[in-house]
């Protein structure tokens, strides 16, 4: 078989409308969904992501506020600005961009921001939440991957979900949104044995590694989800630096059901999810006034 | 083979024994521990735990204060009580045994808990902290699961580990504590398809169903350590009530490599774990002041 491609641009480009389409019904309320953007230091990578964010956050009609740091910044100056954005009315998702510079605690830093206005998802609140199976704020590359996978089926029930990694950020949460979603959920790691065999068990599988090409293509089970979050850049056939995901996707090609591309799979999903975070914080700021959250449809 | 019985019933006292030594080095320090315990209603077995609760909580050295409230107590009443009980110095622990009578709203209480007295774990704060892998108070139940696993083997990591139940006191922290220990941990529930083949994968077996004998004795791998986590109420041959575990234990002794009994298994960990929580928490309020943390050893 070829799997079917699930093309994340498209449907993130959907959730962008989506999201634009929403916060243009907010406007008519008087609310302006505020986004502001804390970028520490003058990392180029940071400096493209932040630019995206507040691009595309414009674009959907979004309020962007950017708030750009020395690298010698402290501790306590980053607390105190996040302590100003907890109290503007105006902003209602805070992102701090990551990595912070190595001088900086950055748990501080991220554990005084208002789980309210915690659009990454990040803060120990939030992660409880989502354990406890309560209204979260879901971080949003696993918030990203789950709406993806229901592109691909939306039987989720019963079905046999592999994620590998355990990161805080993808990996652990991603684990938590396909339990919700009623899928029997096994998280891989660095320590599992036989990660292949284990691999081969999966209807939906998350690889979040980090490592170019770490899956296989006969480690994927005949007619799997693929939803390969690796972004890994190495160098081309032609010398030329390119991307790949942690799947070995020409090889996966002929056992998946469906698989995301890397570039154009889980990637565009990321800030499209940050828009809608930002824009349900701002709808939950005013319980039930403004209308429902936006879901995952 | 015949399985080792975990005795739960000796490690409690062990920890107890623990609990009661570090409690003693803290009255020198001037620091009594105090649990108080919030009963409302007059459920009877309620009542058999809350008192089971206090008089080994007596027996360690802590203190323990009883808060008994009609079944006709309000949520806000409720509320209040928390709330007084957060600001007592003499109260580390707070414990508001459930269920709750219908009309409260229960989820509205437990969130009013500070995190730092909250010795049952159920806050989303702690849940969150556990997540992320920072300093968590966990649910008694799986902490005490986690520390009868220690007894059969120290060399978790790399390990199948099978929870069966999702809930959120004992299901979902305990994949969290079996990750954190690098176990390979798959949740499974009542979607799961193919229990049987899936518990035979497990080389440690956590069953929290709650339903008599739901795990066969030809479900558990060979050599495997299972934790029963059930408590439930049968008519026995001679007609009396008898407990048994979610594991058909007297199958699974051919089976298994260590086992839980039931009752004498998890049971008598909850109300240790409980009183280490406690005492734990009580040695966080002074940030290193008084020495470590009651670790699991």
């Amino acid at each position: 078989m070829t799997a079917t491609l699930i093309d994340g641009r498209a449907v993130a480009e959907r959730l962008r409308e989506r999201v634009a389409a929403r916060t243009a019904e907010l406007a008519r309320h008087g609310v302006i969904p505020g986004l502001a953007v804390v970028l520490v230091g003058d990392d180029p990578a940071s400096q493209v992501y932040v630019g995206s964010k507040t691009k595309q956050a414009a674009a959907a009609g979004l309020k962007h506020f950017d708030h750009r740091l020395p690298a010698t910044a402290s501790t306590s100056e980053l607390i105190a600005l996040v302590e100003q954005l907890n109290a503007r009315s105006d902003v209602h998702g805070i992102l701090v961009q990551l990595p912070l510079p190595a001088g900086v605690d950055s748990a501080a830093v991220l554990a005084v921001i208002d789980p309210a206005k915690d659009v990454d998802g990040f803060h120990a609140v939030n992660a409880g939440r989502l354990a406890l199976g309560q209204d979260a704020t879901v971080p949003c590359t696993p918030l990203g991957c789950l709406i993806l996978i229901r592109e691909a089926t939306r039987e989720l029930a019963g079905k046999r979900a592999v994620v590998v990694g355990r990161s805080n950020i993808v990996g652990k949460p991603m684990a938590q949104l396909l339990l919700q979603n009623d899928c029997t959920v096994t998280i891989a790691h660095s320590r599992t044995r036989d990660l292949p065999q284990l691999c081969r068990e999966a209807e939906i599988l998350v690889a979040a590694i980090g490592r170019p090409k770490a899956i296989a293509g006969d480690w994927i089970r005949t007619g799997a989800i693929v939803i390969d979050v690796g972004i890994n850049r190495v160098a081309g056939p032609d010398g030329k630096n390119k991307l790949v995901g942690d799947v070995d996707f020409d090889a996966a090609l002929s056992h998946a059901g469906a698989i995301t591309p890397v570039p154009g799979g889980v990637g565009p999903m990321t800030i499209a999810c940050l828009l809608m975070n930002t824009v349900n914080a701002a709808i939950r700021t005013r319980a039930g006034a403004l209308g429902p959250l936006i879901g995952l449809k």
